[in-house]
């Protein structure tokens, strides 16, 4: 495994934004691993507080006859993806997929054997590529997920994370994803929740699954973008990637990302990491019940156990602000029955 | 009436990528004007050419059974706003926001009695406002759309659009919108269709009302955007607005923005001018059936007549593109048996 454990969001974040100017299948219509919302709604969470919490705001914004009643359209709840709906560690998988996308694409450079930050992905030396350092990891993003058709990225992704496993866990990527978060997804959906992913990741990354893995669909989808420009050729259209970035979601980027693209202020907020911090601030510091969650990672058997000092998922001022704040913290050893779906039955 | 009919998108959008980096209450649940869609779903469509298409159109992509059945979550249909949902003759709603806005502002802004562009707003002085020209407009634009949080900015055009008049209709401008073009969005919708605005003016502009007149609720509203930024202020957090353009949404940033937005290729797409050419393009040059229309306005009895030599809403190399590339061409005068919805009753 490559120690990447130093490229957090914010250090990305920090990179791209020094990136100037150089030079998709559909999701599937089929919601799968979705909980059921039948007698109790969130059957993954132990009857702890953080799930009488979510319960009660739920029961309190929904009935007609509520002090705190929301109307439908204004339902709106925005997730964190990363070590919120899916597992964060031990690498980002959007790092996974970079460094797989560049063993895929090694035959068509056949210069990245001498060329480093390729060389050092492509022989496994991870002194080497420490020592490339943040420029070299920009390379890779950038040689990897831009210079294509969004169509094209899209497509590679799909097929990408059908077969791609979890070091730790050799399950698809889509399979470590939160039981308990599904049940919430689909219990806000249930009850007039319109849900959207905010996430430090890349839209382009996400929108090819998350309509089949979350019930998300592409078009709920804010993250981190590159700019594009519309092309035509030979009486074909596409909107292609270009190696610069429009939006950095994450931090004070998930505001600016949720007044873009949603345009209405959320009233429920779910995240795990600082980076999240602002976004549940945005969330809560308004009018009429809100509603901000952070989940704990702290089940090293299950899962994994960081906060404060990690390098991926950061918890550290949102763990100091949460309870000021009257934000809810959900540990997943204590208040998680289970962690990830069932393991589907092998075909 | 000020003479600014030579402030088009395109030559907003050109004045407006040139100004570098200087210095909401949500919309209601309830659409009005919303046609009915029993029996006939299209009564204000003459039996012509055009209503035939697009009633052709849907049922092909819906019948389960059609070679060209479209799933639900891909039927995307798109439409451009000034011109195509709602009028855009004799200026530009959106100006004719600014310019009251200008006047609205005045009192606080003692300068402008001396400083163009505003001096001339003030004074009704079409000489001047024509010799300020386009750096004039400009002055004009971020003075009254910058600036502000976002929530302020909508809260203002939502007061004004409930009492704005259209100068020759002597209806709000929310009644000056297309009663055939209300039932297409509500049939599509009774069809599985999710409904986008693209459009040329900007967003924070629209999203303010489309939920109540057109049933397009703020997240699906894709329009020209500003750069904002993230604020907290003593415990209060807000996006504001900065004098900065993000994405001009005219022209090939059409299907830019809705590469970025929506995530998903339209199947549909409605427009009215050459700034929808490149929308039109992208939405059918793809697999699959694909659906273009442009409304062309031939009523000058009943609304405006313009095309190929207009300044406002410019339609020439689509007027020749159209019939090449299969679009139908939906004429005002001809195939529409109503322009606007019916006045409501006087309360």
């Amino acid at each position: 495994m490559l120690r990447l454990s130093l490229l957090t969001w914010p250090v990305v974040a920090s990179l791209l934004s020094l990136v100037a100017l150089c030079p998709a299948p559909h999701a599937e219509a089929q919601p799968t691993l979705l909980a059921k919302v039948e007698g109790d709604p969130l059957p993954s969470w132990n009857d702890t507080a953080p799930k009488k919490a979510i319960l009660d705001f739920v029961e309190k914004v929904t009935k007609e006859d509520s002090p705190d009643f929301v109307p439908v359209p204004e339902r709106i709840a925005v997730f964190d993806n990363d070590g919120t709906l899916w597992c964060e560690q031990p690498i980002y998988t959007q790092f996974a997929f970079a460094l797989d996308r560049v063993k895929a694409l090694a035959p068509k450079h056949p210069e990245w054997k001498d060329k480093q930050p390729f060389k050092a992905v492509l022989e496994g030396d991870h002194k080497a590529l420490a020592e490339a350092g943040e420029k070299g990891l920009v390379e890779i993003l950038l040689a990897t997920h831009t210079g294509m058709t969004i169509e094209e990225f899209e497509t590679t992704v799909a097929e990408w994370i059908k077969t791609a496993q979890h070091p730790r866990f050799k399950r698809p990527y889509t399979e470590c994803v939160y039981q308990p978060m599904l049940e919430v997804l689909a219990y806000l959906r249930a009850n007039g929740f319109k849900t959207f992913i905010v996430s430090g990741g890349t839209t382009d990354f996400m929108r090819p699954w998350t309509e089949r893995v979350y019930g998300v669909p592409p078009e709920q989808v804010v993250g981190t973008t590159f700019k594009t420009k519309y092309v035509v050729e030979e009486g074909k259209s596409a909107v292609v990637i270009e190696p610069a970035v429009d939006l950095i979601d994450d931090k004070a980027g998930k505001p600016v990302g949720i007044a873009k693209f949603i345009g209405r202020r959320p009233i429920m907020a779910f995240g795990n990491s600082d980076g999240d911090f602002e976004m549940l601030e945005y969330t809560t510091t308004s009018k009429g019940a809100r509603f901000g969650l952070y989940v704990h990672h702290t089940d090293a058997e299950r899962e994994y156990a960081y906060d404060r000092k990690s390098h991926v998922g950061k918890l550290d001022k949102g763990l100091d602000e949460a309870p000021k704040r009257g934000w809810v913290v959900a540990s997943i050893k204590d208040d998680w029955k289970a962690v990830f779906p069932p393991k589907s039955s092998p075909k």
